[in-house]
């Protein structure tokens, strides 16, 4: 076997690890019994291990060697390798014992963040949090950096991206909608949403999400639909892309958009073609594009009236209460505007300002510039200033997200990023695709998917996300596409 | 660490990966999409060969070596190391390239077997199921045995069984069930089975099961209940056991007893104590044994009266065209014997001739007494003689069942075995519980739980099959009880 088939069984054999991977943590967050919990976390942990040890092995760092001076490789072979090879050294960069600790470390942080976001308990969870934080700054220290050490963090979800570009990004964002959400507030006319009212039964309602999927162009032979807590998309090898989804009883728009923005990130998965199977390439180019494919599904197809339209039949036969429901109507109930205390819950305008705080707390913690103490203080002061609202304890602030619990210091912005892109790339699609609105409202979504495979979701990881922007939209990433998006919809919507 | 802690250690580590098999099995053959399958082969053949490789592994060799001369183990200690040492030196019997060609010989004859029942074609077949005799011919001369060398195949499955225990029992019971089956057709008055007719929902047919399942003792916190094509129980880890069954829109009756069946096979899995989990005894002490645990509670349990009288109710409350179906009407339909071509569907009177006809192949097969060629005529003979009917084709003959595709001979007679101890061992809860059927009609089937994981659960696999039985009926298997269990049951539903 020559290097590079050897390169290539190398990675084949860290993805059957991380396909098994996959399916126990999908198992523990749909089916798995409660008593089962115990056991599965050992057999994840054993797994984990195993992958890790094939990440880092020498003689995967031997192949990227002599495959980073051969001249005769396919592009996607080169992408492999700078992609893998870029892995490996950060993977190889942590001791194994240190890595080791945080793993465990983790593990219990994740558990006491639990325990302490139920009582509203920071005092709890501060020194497991001040452990996370230790541990991601000296990580960021092996990662190694230029500037900021922060980069070394966004690294890891970003590729390419640093700490002053996302300043540059965020300062002009913040300046449009901090007082574009005032105006809102004061001078806008808040949408009716009493047409949204109801009870709706979950079954009816997963009927519901799986023909939304359906129409969406989701392959269900190669994927399924199944409901949790915390929504999440997941591959569980090549051909099997799963979504998950949740239902609330009352807010039957709460579980459309959930699969539609679920859906958004299982049709880039399923987009991306056989040659990139277990290449290191089969996944999205970053957490922000991908963030970008789910948030375009779920806001500038499914929040938006062309899609409402075609939706609006197919409700009513499932719910006949909807017969009468006016599809403009509806558009104005899903995009009312609330500033609230719950990143997840939050609307489109207001989504970024929860983004930008959990940004600047992260990148000074990091930076030592300020302390783990100073955080519940800090989120409420943030929160006044952006969102003019406070939360009234810290399980509705600081300690909401999961995130910062497993140290995924880094993270927040490709939420972000997300939204920019999302705005950036629809631009482009109906430029492209003058009459999109008319195809989606007569059920021709199918246009958009295949133009999103043919320019972004073929490319799997092949290009860094900023260059594959340049490619798709013929820029690097530019916010005025989002807030031109926002203030023209919700001008609209709010009769300003 | 000493070395019993190196070894359990060991031991925890091949559990590990058996538990992430059986979740990728169960996935599988309950929810995997169809896309799905060709990559999900790949990841179980990479946990199988590690799981071997730990196995055959020279570490637990030593271990092994060292810990079969120490003095001061516990009992469970013991036995662990006497069936893990088994285990270990019967893979290690077998070189691995040669295990490595049969494990791809097998998947090809499975896939073959496949194809070649739906269309009913031996000859298609006829090849692989060659290479499946010839590589377990070879694997039992690898194995070693003493008088035959289906002994050695028939050790996997039933440990310390041999060829001419089992014809010591088969003889006798042939002698009188050929005959008795005889009776009833000619003699006998075939009950009705009207009151079984109808078309039930399958969300129905579930909630009635769950219902069963939870009224045996079965404990959802450690389990689910799923369904499938071909009903099976798996362990995806030490506390969680999970069913699947199949429901038949207009056979209610089936789906039940399958629950039930699987049922039996689950909670016999829950009662196996926290002590012993990942010992390698954390199974049933052979599969015969398991067997007589889901026909006990499907045929000694749900085909009585006692049962049916507590069951009826709440089948009426679920589906109430049975509110007056009287328990004796219900219970002379559920036990109708047709002599059929098909072992799945057969009845108590009737399923240990199937079995009989598929050891006495096999074993001369095992044996080169005759060829793989020669089989589907020699099915047909056997099917006249045993039970009066032949089938019109292979694939109601010959081709119907998977095992000898996968080179599993040796199993069959574990379903006979099971039929066999469960009527030994009911006989004696009968015995210890003189008021069984009265608690079982009140819905207090707890007790015979109670009962059978105090005798027969809690051993796992600590004890032989036989001495199991000893210790639990007093006596070695005894297949009078079974044949005195048939004839009682059914001369009275059949008037004889």
């Amino acid at each position: 076997m020559n290097t590079l088939a050897a390169y290539k069984k190398h990675l084949q054999e860290i993805g059957k690890l991380r396909s098994a991977i996959s399916l126990l943590h999908w198992d523990q967050r749909t089916y798995l019994p409660p008593k089962g919990h115990a056991a599965r976390a050992l057999v994840l942990g054993k797994l984990a291990k195993m992958a890790f040890e094939l990440l880092v092995s020498d003689q995967l760092g031997h192949y990227l060697e002599e495959l980073e001076t051969q001249n005769d490789l396919s592009l996607e072979e080169q992408a492999s390798i700078r992609v893998v090879g870029k892995a490996y050294r950060r993977q190889k960069s942590i001791p194994p014992d240190i890595y080791e600790r945080f793993t465990i470390a983790q593990s219990r942080s994740e558990s006491v963040w639990e325990q302490a976001k139920k009582t509203s308990d920071f005092e709890l969870f501060q020194p497991h949090l001040q452990k996370m934080v230790d541990f991601s700054r000296q990580f960021a220290e092996l990662y190694g950096y230029e500037d900021n050490l922060y980069d070394a963090l966004l690294e890891e979800y970003e590729p390419g991206m640093t700490t002053n570009q996302l300043r540059l990004v965020i300062e002009p964002l913040r300046k449009k909608l901090v007082p574009f959400l005032k105006q809102l507030r004061e001078e806008g006319t808040q949408p009716h949403t009493e047409v949204l009212e109801g009870t709706f039964p979950i079954d009816q309602q997963r009927k519901l999400s799986s023909h939304v999927l359906k129409a969406m162009g989701y392959d269900f032979s190669a994927g399924r639909l199944d409901t949790t807590i915390h929504p999440f998309t997941i591959s569980t090898g090549p051909r099997d892309t799963r979504v998950t989804t949740r239902f609330i009883n009352n807010n039957l728009f709460s579980g459309i958009f959930s699969t539609m923005h679920e859906g958004g990130h299982a049709l880039y998965q399923q987009g991306i073609p056989q040659k990139l199977h277990w290449s290191g390439l089969d996944g999205g180019a970053s957490s922000g594009i991908h963030e970008s494919q789910s948030r375009m599904w779920e806001n500038m197809v499914g929040k938006q009236l062309p899609f409402l339209r075609f939706f609006q039949p197919i409700l009513a036969s499932v719910f006949p209460e909807f017969a009468r429901a006016r599809p403009e109507i509806l558009y104005d109930a899903v995009n009312t505007v609330t500033p609230s205390l719950i990143r997840v819950e939050a609307d489109e305008v207001t989504y970024n300002l929860h983004i930008m705080l959990r940004f600047e707390l992260e990148e000074q913690l990091i930076n030592g510039r300020i302390n783990v103490g100073d955080l519940p203080e800090l989120w409420q002061d943030a929160m006044k200033r952006y969102l003019g609202v406070v939360p009234k304890d810290d399980a509705h602030g600081v300690l909401q997200d999961v995130h910062w619990s497993a140290g995924m210091f880094g993270y927040f912005p490709s939420y972000m990023l997300g939204n920019l892109c999302s705005a950036q790339i629809f631009a482009k699609v109906k430029e492209e695709i003058p009459d999109l609105d008319e195809k989606i409202a007569n059920g021709k979504s199918i246009v958009l998917l295949s133009w999103l495979r043919k320019q972004v979701h073929r490319f799997g990881k092949m290009y860094e996300p900023q260059d594959l922007l340049q490619r798709v939209t013929g820029e690097r990433l530019n916010p005025s596409y989002f807030t031109q998006y926002i203030t023209d919809k919700y001008s609209q919507i709010y009769k300003l």
